[in-house]
């Protein structure tokens, strides 16, 4: 889903990766993490996608530098972040961004509101 | 592929999207669309992803507000927007943001260079 995030500013997470073809404990730990994430203080939303070219993106939103360092430092995936390393990417990159503003169109089916 | 950027600060667009099943010119548009980012001065490298649940992700990356402001109104850009709108997407979200710093890991086995 595409994530219902504030009114900026706010702070993007993008992490891009490649994956490896080890498979063992990833979809559960991505799942896992992603549990974890949204009960962080400062969570704001997610948006993830793989393509079949093994690239994939995820985005998280947080309220806060301070948010975004307490989530790197978290015990449970600071254990995933290393067998990230070692085992399921072979390479990956992350950038931290100040979101300044944003636009869109919302899903006309999907909304609660009828439209104007 | 993971996009090989400058030392930050730069700027990202993350673009997230829902696609319709409107297939006709999709393709081949989006194709034609990144090669034409790839001319426009300030361009710094793309990175996108889409799922088996029609959530993709397209994350832009541009030296300057000023370059991401003329490619948005570029003229063939402008009316891939617009198609964009009314047939390709059910909804959308288009986030600007400043890179403020970034970290990784290379792909070791298709680096030109040796490990230290």
């Amino acid at each position: 889903m595409i994530a219902c995030t504030p009114e900026p500013p706010y702070y993007a997470v993008i992490f891009t990766s490649l994956r490896s073809d080890v498979e063992q404990d990833y979809a559960t730990t991505a799942e896992r993490m992603l549990e974890l994430a949204r009960e962080q203080p400062g969570f704001l939303g997610v948006e993830s996608a793989r393509g079949a070219d093994w690239l994939g993106i995820t985005v998280s939103y947080w309220a806060s530098e301070e948010a975004i360092r307490a989530w790197r430092e978290q015990a449970e995936h600071r254990v995933a972040q290393l067998r990230g390393r070692e085992e399921w990417y072979r390479a990956f990159r992350t950038r931290v961004a100040l979101v300044e503003r944003e636009h869109g169109m919302e899903d006309r089916s999907l909304s609660p509101f009828p439209a104007p």
